[in-house]
């Protein structure tokens, strides 16, 4: 008896403030939960078609696994729960990535690669904050694990911009980063650990001025780099320009090639090229990116190259869309027509009309005047003497 | 900036023992999880199609507004969290049916009656049991407000069955029950209390020799409506010759009216009634119903009808679907397939090939053999010289 040993009871009184929900979570009503769906949708068919298969992670896992090496900011992120069965600690998962890339090298070891895994679902988080009040939010993504290339990068991103097309987003931007430039930059010059924040938040302000003045022998370069900021073809063609040391030329190379594949894949596409930017890619390995609508505030997404599991270490790269973001830049679709049925329509009338794409809205009470339930209903037309009859504004 | 106040760290290394996820939790994994989503949205189309619009609500809830009115075992079932932005006490929803009520009886109360909406999603449970050790479920279903008619129970129990028969699954039957009958009989018969525990009980045994002993001026009754219980029209008949009191007479006519619709508008249907059976309707105040199967162990779905709301009380009816139990009773579509593209295929062969239907996988590593890479891939075409080969088994 499937679900039956417990009762749930769909009895409901409404509390004394039913529509009082905790901070940042909301429901999703019609027309817009249907929307959010049909796109969710619509982007796991696009990732399909270019092999990316989906898989379907638990809400919840011992935390253990769910924050393998996750950073203490996402650590404080999560609601944890005690488990009555084990008794040890389980985590609501705040992101899906991590758990995509358990199975990846889990579970799906076994599978040739390079190996394209895709996912939908919901995530929550302890705290919202004053950007983004939201504490759930849907996200969707790809990880493309086991392939180290420029050519795997430029799939995901232009994966991810295919399907924000295909919704009807305009205006789409791509910024391309690579976080551990400036890191290993610090490394190879060996700037004192005491100035590395100092630098680094001056960086993150865009302060070239502050940044040189406490970056000692880095201080030329790191001025060079933030110029080499903005739109792609000129931050290229200065980024060229700059003496690079030789441990680095990988993560100089790597961006100017995903940029130029890019520029020549999608070239509707507004590109640029940020190579100091580190914030939120602090696990990147490679190429980071951040997908942005000229029209919509906030990102739409974002993903780079990472390193999934140990032993083996496989070279991955992923996307993250977060839909709360791009729903509201996603044109929606006009409603259906509704049919009316007076109660008591055979119920063949029924299959037969809505298999002519019509939605049909059946009568339950035959006292009611069957217009007057009709237009009451919202119906565009009624079913009548054997004839589908549209319905006047105004009879 | 959304979402990107908290890094989220994709660099995963997989935990000492990376498959060990808690008891009753689980990955859906290629093809299973494709397979699930596609039939949710199939569910949910077909119920659209007959004005049902799909509601989204949270994953967690206050616990006062997720469990209000639910009985104990609800509420023991739920897992808690502590919200640190209220400080009150939140639910992980054990169920969809109470929240969409709620959203019925809150937001939408100013939306015409009768209102129609639909749900998908999944629901955490504390503990799992022998029969069924899943804690996380994916729920789907239906729930029409405000509509208090046979035909309202009609509908809802035939859109559901039609949404099964959509999806392939063969041998639905359909269980109909008033659950609300036996406990007005020991009213109405001021049946001491100390014995409606040994009754109830001796009846979910179908055990009416020991039911009759306990149950003084009702034995024979009970007896009657014992017999009245298997496939409908005989059921029925026995139902129709038993002498009931006035005041349970409108449950015996509605379960009576209810079977008679879906004999008459699903006849390949299997309809059996149990007038007596309670265990798992405790709050339908009407007709209850079980979805089954024949090839299918336990049940695929339950629902019938209850009051929603307070003030006003509003009388609904809902259907909710059980997908862990309905998947395998689907036929799974062959797979796509796969053309393969090498590295370097121009981007535009591959949109026009995926716009013929394929699934394009690319080739990311030009310095292996493209048919080699192909194969691996288990792909059964190769983009060549312009033109899609299929390939050969063995070459």
């Amino acid at each position: 008896m499937t679900n039956a040993s417990v009762s749930f009871a769909p009895a409901v009184s409404a509390p004394a403030t039913p529509t009082l929900l905790p901070t940042g979570l909301r429901d999703a009503l019609p027309p817009e939960a249907e929307h959010q769906a049909a796109c969710v949708a619509d982007l796991l068919r696009g990732f399909a078609a270019e092999g990316y298969e989906r898989v379907e992670p638990p809400l919840v896992e011992f935390e253990d696994s769910l924050l393998a090496d996750a950073d203490t900011s996402v650590a404080r992120q999560t609601f944890r729960l005690m488990d009555p069965v084990s008794q040890r600690m389980m985590g609501v998962r705040p992101d899906i990535t991590i758990q995509v890339a358990r199975i990846a090298t889990s579970r799906l070891a076994h599978r040739p690669r390079p190996l394209r895994l895709a996912y939908a679902g919901d995530v929550l988080r302890v705290k919202g904050n004053q950007l983004q009040p939201q504490r759930q939010f849907t996200q969707v993504g790809v990880e493309l694990i086991g392939a180290a290339s420029v050519a795997a990068d430029v799939e995901v991103i232009r994966c991810a911009l295919d399907g924000l097309s295909r919704l009807g987003v305009a205006g789409l931007t791509v910024d391309l980063t690579v976080a551990a430039l400036v890191p290993q930059l610090f490394d190879l010059y060996g700037l004192p650990t005491a100035q590395r924040a100092t630098v680094r938040d001056a960086l993150d302000r865009k302060d070239g001025a502050a940044a040189a003045e406490q970056a000692g022998p880095l201080a030329d370069l790191l001025t060079g780099l933030l110029a080499a900021t903005g739109p792609a073809r000129a931050a290229l063609m200065l980024l060229t320009s700059l003496d690079l040391p030789d441990a680095v030329q990988p993560l100089r190379r790597d961006l100017t090639e995903v940029a130029e594949a890019l520029l020549h894949q999608v070239p509707q596409v507004g590109l640029t090229v940020d190579p100091i930017e580190g914030r939120g890619f602090e696990y990147h390995t490679g190429v980071g990116f951040t997908l942005f609508a000229r029209q919509v505030r906030g990102e739409l997404g974002r993903g780079g190259r990472y390193q999934a599991g140990v032993d083996p270490v496989e070279a991955s790269t992923g996307v993250t869309l977060f839909m709360d973001a791009i729903l509201p830049a996603v044109p929606v679709p006009a409603p259906r027509q509704r049919l009316f049925l007076p109660a008591g329509t055979p119920v063949d009338v029924g299959r037969s009309a809505r298999a002519d794409g019509w939605v049909t809205i059946a009568g339950l009470d035959p006292k009611e005047a069957a217009e007057t339930s009709a237009k009451r209903l919202n119906c565009q037309a009624i079913y009548r003497d054997g004839q589908i009859v549209e319905l006047k504004e105004r009879a």
